[in-house]
């Protein structure tokens, strides 16, 4: 991937990696509303957007959270995925539309009135919301709206849905891949939150190279597991999260093996975009495990890295405090009884060594190297766009196993505090 | 507990509570030192703490972090704990000798000098550090800092030792509750870090109960599932966490039920304490999860809500945005496949009811309600002692059960962010 010197860079690139492949049109509209739960006086932004299929195709797959209280549009999804056929996805940002007790009908009504004017079922129709959560959707106001959405449909790209679903992302998130004749697109919306927790995640992704429903859904799986399961944000843990993906089957498939890597290549760029563009990133942070027992544990060793406020924090103030790297993975092994030896394992960052025989090797020398590491790999003082591809490299190895696994994640700063205190304002 | 209107009026509270149990002597002595690790440029400070019984005892307890990188002083005190007598504890804050290859000797060596002013064996000692993770104890600092100690210490007050073993704490902590003819007196050092994990959490706990040792580690291990536990600061993560009792045995023990109750009530009151210190801590929240399937998932669907980062940083925001409580509630269910019913569940905050009937009930009348809740129960623009008891009062009620269980955490602060991007400097 680019690095990009300006925000117009930047877009020209989303630009260039939004054509729809065949079959496809996407658009999107805004709409205003006045929430009922604040009494109806403050008035707020939604937009809706549309990806679809020109004729209702028998290849999709949909992956969703694990979240026991999953939103009114996960539940809808699971049931209609049980059908032959889908014609596409409906999106909505600014409300997730979750535990309101109207929620499921909600979704059904703005899906109907969706459903009539492409001529389809409304089961085959998948719902999507991200936002606030106990929120009721504007039903009225999104009914309305669907025929000036249907108005900004274009077969020639995405980007506009890559902009509609944005939430706290500060820019736009697309990415395709050439695969043959065809080509694979996706789109991602952010979550941002850059802990596994409740961040949403929605990604859609289409392609027009035919492969069968089965095969769709195990080649998504396994790219799923390589890219979004593999950063912070914890594509399984929110109550809205899904990524789908459809075909429009307009081209042959070639060579199973090339679109797998292809679709892996779309996920992982797209779930690393989310990492950088985390509500008030600095840092990414890429925590590599190699040597371990099992991949489970290189995984997850990864996450307790990247997932410890500690060193989020320390990284954030470009401090080399690596001491709490040691910290977070004993919290792993000792809570998890992983009897991984002290004194075989190494730690580096950025390359230089930090840990081996048994203990920290540390000097001044070392700090001043670190520190500025840490600076260089540091967005502060750049622009809202994607100011370089660098990452705050700490590397793991256990000698104990043969499994390894990279987790990507983020740092802990003023700005992820100030815009989650304030999320609705 | 009281509300205090100066940092005087706590002191002076301090003071009171810090009266020392009969046969216990305490103290404490600063030295200076450069680190090694920083090129010997930098100077640093640290604090050297003891407390002693007058004679060994053979009533002592002591529990540990079950991290696996545990600290040097972990390594040692599981030792020191199968020995048959114990005379007290040396202390020390900055630096926790954790991860050094020779942590455990440059301990041994400090604990050697402190026993021969003793006149006991090394082995009847407890080392306990807190600090920096990686660097290296100043050896010869500490060891020609002994006689200080020794010096220092006083028959009368646990107070110094209290303030001594602070590192971003901004207040010492220290509670005693008087049982029959003796008392029970207990200090606690931080931790301050507001997510369960490498927050130091030291506390050190004084009787002159006679009570055996098998019922102190029965009496404390008790004790500690109740308070210790059920902060978000899990004691039981960090590489440096531990908790001892010492017993003079110089009052005769009229009726454990009453002495398990002074002991709940010490533990209760530092560990409460410790999260109104946290770090950066601005709301104290309390979630109480009744009517769950067992103590277990009350506990663990309580520490959900509390360490979730989003609810933290709304709470922080005092932004009412109870939808995030929702997310991860289901989050903990849904990832540990634990069935709640969604249409049984009632959720309130400040006793104002906003989730039932399978679904929030916000209006904007309670969303005004829940503002000023916030707000008054905020610390800000208050000073640097405890300035009120408020907690933010979450009440869930699964509705599945007869267990119930309130766990304590804090929000998610600026300060939070700020004091670990630069613990070092």
């Amino acid at each position: 991937m680019s690095e990009f010197a300006s925000q117009h860079e930047y877009l020209a690139f989303c630009e260039s990696q939004s054509v729809l492949p065949e079959g496809f049109t996407a658009g999107a509209t805004p709409i205003t509303f006045k929430p009922s739960e604040l009494g109806g006086e403050k008035e707020y932004r939604m937009n809706i957007s549309g990806i679809f299929c020109d004729q209702s195709t028998p290849s999709f797959h949909a992956m969703f959270t694990k979240n026991h209280f999953c939103g009114a549009p996960v539940i809808i999804g699971k049931k209609h995925l049980k059908n032959g056929l889908c014609r596409g996805i409906l999106v909505n940002n600014k409300i997730s539309n979750v535990a309101v007790q109207t929620g499921e009908q909600d979704a059904l009504t703005v899906l109907q009135t969706c459903s009539e004017y492409l001529g389809c079922p409304v089961k085959e129709l998948f719902p999507s919301s991200t936002g606030i959560i106990g929120w009721q959707l504007p039903v009225q106001e999104m009914v309305q709206a669907i025929p000036a959405l249907m108005k900004s449909m274009v077969s020639t790209s995405l980007l506009s849905v890559a902009q509609a679903i944005m939430t706290t992302d500060s820019y736009p998130k697309v990415y395709r891949e050439i695969c043959g004749s065809g080509s694979i697109v996706g789109t991602a919306k952010g979550a941002g939150m850059i802990e596994p927790n409740m961040g949403t995640m929605l990604s859609f992704i289409c392609t027009d190279i035919s492969v069968s429903r089965e095969q769709l859904a195990q080649s998504l799986s396994w790219a799923v597991e390589q890219s979004f399961n593999r950063i912070s944000i914890d594509g399984d843990q929110s109550t809205s999260d899904m990524i789908i993906i459809l075909s429009s089957n307009k081209k042959p498939l070639a060579d199973l093996g090339a679109f797998n890597l292809a679709l892996l290549a779309v996920c992982k760029n797209l779930s690393h975009a989310i990492v950088r563009n985390g509500e008030g990133v600095e840092h990414v942070i890429k925590a590599t495990i190699s040597h371990a027992p099992s991949l489970a544990v290189a995984e997850q060793a990864g996450k307790a890295i990247v997932n410890s406020p500690l060193v989020k924090s320390a990284i954030f103030g470009n401090d080399p405090n690596v001491g709490r790297i040691i910290g977070a993975l004993g919290d792993y092994f000792g809570n998890n009884k992983i009897p991984i030896p002290r004194d075989s394992l190494s730690i580096s960052m950025g390359n230089i060594d930090i840990f081996s025989n048994n203990g920290f090797c540390l000097d001044k020398r070392k700090e001043q190297l670190l520190t500025s590491y840490l600076k260089e790999a540091s967005y502060s003082l750049q622009g809202h766009y994607p100011p370089h591809q660098k990452t705050v490299d700490i590397f793991v190895d256990l000698k104990a196993g043969e499994y390894e696994c990279s987790v990507i994640g983020a740092d802990l700063s003023y700005d992820y505090v100030r815009e989650n205190a304030a999320y609705r304002s």
